[in-house]
């Protein structure tokens, strides 16, 4: 596999301001490529640290890719550092000097004269163009190695890296073999009851070298099958997938890496329902995540966080009694909450929650984490208690992803 | 400064699966305390990549920072790499043993064989313990140099780092010079404007050589300020924050790096008022922020989240005729939910958002990003109009996050 470095240009990066997500995206999408990436490194905007970096990097990488440093203020100093690394002067580019302009006068400005050094690149670069911002990117081809040099705010980079970048690596580096990456999502079981019902698989996955890796989120499980595209590793994936569907489909989710609410949205759209939520720990998180797809609005109808127990019993009418003697976390409440929300927002489905998200509340009985979650239609209830962790925030992700995982499985196996 | 390097350890920061935090936090806290992080490296679990690093880094530093491979299984491999680098065997601590069992015991489990390997630790190390975890970190002083190793768990990193590895830096480097830094939080107010009201400090701020740094967030600027402790420098910044509470009180959120559910938090329990909110374009965001501050159910009641005009009639009681006559986008739209809400939720503050997150929904007079924003007491009321972006996450966020900076402010200017 080719060895590939990620240089990461940025002061930001070096106190702490900023969190290298370029890096995260970057690695994942070589890695898939079939580049082996062995080394990521984050330095300052120095020229000195600029060239002694790309000093040792080409000296053992077929492909180095830089972020950062391309903007149009003093200490952008990444195209000025690789034009005098490679000794190819910068020249200028009308044409990409004409495009800024016209960003700038699409918004009604004039473009500043300090952005026209972006217009200027390393002589016989090659160009990838930046539809969304000024900063074009550029790939320099010397010394036995491709370096890649693009701007560092995380929605050009991948923009640049998805338009252009990626057909240039797959065009210039022909013995590629990329990786082919299959994902199944599992929710209401653990890691290791998981590995556990997997490990049947073990030997065949290491005898075609096909590597696998769990990925454990709050309340969901992404397992991750990594092969060359070669029949017998195919084959080998395809015959575990069929397992999943048919032992595990309890607990699998779905057969790509799709965020929940996108995989609910589709199914929601198809079935033509309507969906509420009755919240209580969740607090409006799980309303949150279904309507981060856009669209929600032709299924979802609305919530009611019931964040006290007052709100519970005027709002979603839960007797006071019950409340009183089966406490709010219960079976009881988080079942009436659930019947209640279809009526009084006049959904077709209703997803309630209910419990001790932490870190107070716990009693005896129960501690903190303790969570009932409800999910209810006309002539249907499920309900099930799950004791998850010590922390608030987990808690309450976990609880929302289960239950959206909970939903989706109940809609797949035509329960609801 | 002293010049420190950051390396991060493990495989799953060089395939995309893991977003390296660690990275952010060690050096945003290494930055405050006097150290000149000059490079992050992440690098594979393996020996000979592990040496390399550590045969660059201690010629240049002097404090690595290692996190990463301190877990019991085979392919945790820093223990053994750095007792190797610098000659120092491991050493068995019954005492670390003892505590790992204990830990196992606390769950009713036996602690398995492999976890025994935790408990050897590279001889005359200087040992931090890990009271919430297995994994101890330690410190060798060697080749001119300060190399300390810590487990790559983030939430088992930030502990060790706060209870032990910090105190252990500062009686170690008694010749650091920590940076001050303090904060101000501003909202409601684009950035160049505030760096414009700023400018007047410019030519002091340069002279005295005090670094600015201006972050924006979604509805949200804050403006640092990095000084040593020199009663000149801690003076000008002490008179730009004067300056900001006389002049910028109305965008002037807090002076001190704290999020907005907690700055609300500590008023309301001081208050001892009781907080709702009536949601349409947040969809929830805004109740789980403020929810996401432990205890904040002694103020907070609840939510109506109406997301369809469906919801607003029939729970929030705005009068259809309202909607149909302004579009539920709308000063009178979104008045009239935050009015109500008062009433049916019993609070005694609401906040109230009607917008076009997008991408869908966009009218010639309102864009995607036109939002409204109301904040209601029972004989008061605030409401503005925003136009935000393109983006339906960071448009989500905005929304909210101006809605709780803005309700401070109100509090703040005693004007609810």
């Amino acid at each position: 596999m080719m060895n590939t470095w990620i240089v990461n240009i940025g002061n930001e990066l070096l106190n702490g301001h900023t969190v290298n997500t370029n890096a995260a995206y970057l690695s994942e999408q070589l890695h898939k490529l079939g580049f082996d990436v062995s080394k990521i490194v984050c330095i300052k905007d120095k020229p000195e640290d600029i060239t002694n970096i790309l000093n040792e990097a080409t000296h053992q990488c077929s492909l180095i890719i830089i972020s950062g440093g391309l903007g149009p203020t003093l200490d952008d100093l990444t195209r000025k550092s690789l034009s005098e690394f490679f000794h190819r002067p910068l020249i200028f580019h009308e044409d990409l000097w004409n495009e800024i302009q016209q960003k700038f006068s699409f918004r009604k400005m004039k473009a500043p004269e300090i952005n026209k050094v972006q217009a200027y690149m390393p002589q016989s670069a090659m160009i990838f163009k930046n539809t969304i911002g000024t900063a074009a990117g550029f790939a320099i081809i010397d010394k036995q190695c491709c370096t890649i040099s693009l701007p560092g705010v995380p929605f050009e980079l991948k923009h640049i890296f998805e338009q252009e970048v990626k057909p240039f690596l797959r065009a210039y580096f022909k013995q590629l073999n990329p990786l082919q990456v299959n994902t199944l999502l599992f929710s209401l079981i653990t890691e290791s009851e998981l590995a556990e019902k997997l490990s049947a698989f073990e030997e065949e996955l290491s005898k075609h070298n096909v590597k696998t890796a769990f990925l454990p989120q709050p309340g969901l499980i992404k397992v991750k099958f990594y092969q060359q595209h070669n029949s017998e590793e195919v084959e080998l994936v395809n015959k575990i997938k069929q397992f999943a569907k048919t032992y595990l489909s309890d607990f699998l989710i779905f057969d790509e890496d799709v965020s929940l609410p996108e995989i609910l949205h589709n199914m929601m759209i198809t079935k033509n329902d309507s969906l509420c939520t009755a919240e209580s720990c969740t607090g409006g998180y799980l309303a949150n995540q279904i309507i981060s797809t856009p669209g929600s609005s032709k299924y979802f109808k609305g919530s009611i966080i019931a964040y006290s127990n007052e709100i519970k019993q005027n709002i979603l009418q839960v007797p006071a009694e019950l409340i009183k003697q089966h406490g709010a976390v219960s079976r009881q409440v988080v079942e009436c909450m659930a019947r209640n929300a279809l009526n009084i927002l006049n959904a077709d489905i209703a997803i309630a929650t209910s419990g001790i998200a932490g870190p107070d509340g716990a009693t005896e009985s129960k501690p903190v984490g303790t969570t009932w979650i409800a999910i209810a239609r006309k002539k249907y209830m499920w309900a099930e208690q799950f004791i998850f962790g010590n922390d608030r925030f987990s808690n309450i992700q976990r609880t929302s992803n289960t239950a959206l995982a909970k939903l989706i499985l109940l809609l797949n196996n035509k329960a609801l």
